[in-house]
């Protein structure tokens, strides 16, 4: 997404540890106009498969999928991060390894919200190993629904975590890929997804 | 605002320990369309208000928060919680306790996002106590910003954190106020904020 494209290279930080830091408009500072038009275009790539619910990952998915979930006017969830290992029965869990903050934790939804009758769009902000998609799409199998695909705002191409998941046959839609992150530059992938 | 009210009686359930789930619509399950027409009125409460940017706490003042930013077309800061002491330089930060998890927090902006130049809406899911509005009061404050005024879905009246902060003169509007919640049965106090 060209618009998307633009406002990384204008107002993203490279830092050390190979960090994308878009925390002014993305993950701490949401601009939300701009996060709105984000969610539209998630909507309109999914927009005639069937999706039901969105799911996402407290705490920095939870603006874009809402504005993706407002655009398809269906309802979203989010999964809730725990540290401990103490599951209750009432819900699905799944681990996962976050590569931003360097530590594991527990992915939990209530039984409640997922069903399998439910048409899944998995929706997060950043896409690098895939670890956190992966732990969605696991909940979303353990309750027996259908995943309808997954849409990342920045995937970090060179990591692997999206290509892993379209090898498998999974829909995988970024609005930026970024192929390559050197010396203060940035390579996004061409984009074939945006409407031309 | 009465089609909350009408939609807590209808799917909140009241659990042990004083505790209003509504987990179904605003909490881990949301209903989009509906956190939409919330942050819409939110919006319309304060459209005059001068307010440039919104404050709220990750992580289920997010969708709500998002909303209303939609609507008053701003940015949405949210504070981010952490558990240990250990807090930067860059950062604002206060404590603040949490009702529902029983645990305390700090909550941390970065002073990258909020300025003495800043006319701030503080938004939350839920008042209880007051503690978490409290904390980002505090946290506007360090910045020498301006607080235009608070924001809650569901303010638990009887716990009297709002009132607290009505009598400093702090301006709280709540879409539902819960004056009493026994046996089962919710009262909701009159709603003098909403259009007629």
């Amino acid at each position: 997404m060209k618009l998307l494209e633009e406002k990384i290279l204008a107002e993203g930080k490279i830092l050390a540890g190979d960090i994308l830091k878009v925390d002014g408009f993305l993950n701490h500072r949401i601009d939300v106009p701009f996060v709105m038009q984000l969610g539209r275009e998630i909507a309109r790539r999914y927009e005639k498969c069937g999706v039901n619910k969105i799911l996402t990952i407290e705490a920095s998915g939870i603006a874009v999928a809402t504005a993706a979930a407002y655009y398809l006017n269906v309802p979203l969830v989010f999964a809730k991060k725990h540290k401990s290992g103490n599951i209750s029965a009432n819900v699905y869990s799944a681990g996962a390894h976050s590569f931003t903050h360097g530590n594991d934790y527990n992915a939990v939804v209530s039984k409640e919200y997922l069903s399998e009758n439910d048409c899944i769009l998995i929706v997060d902000d950043f896409l690098a190993l895939g670890s956190a998609i992966e732990c969605m799409m696991n909940i979303v199998h353990q309750a027996g629904a259908k995943v309808a695909g997954c849409a990342s705002i920045i995937e970090k191409g060179y990591q692997g975590g999206g290509d892993k998941l379209r090898a498998k046959g999974v829909r995988v839609e970024s609005l930026a890929v970024i192929d390559k992150m050197e010396n203060g530059k940035i390579e996004f992938r061409p984009d074939e997804g945006e409407a031309s």
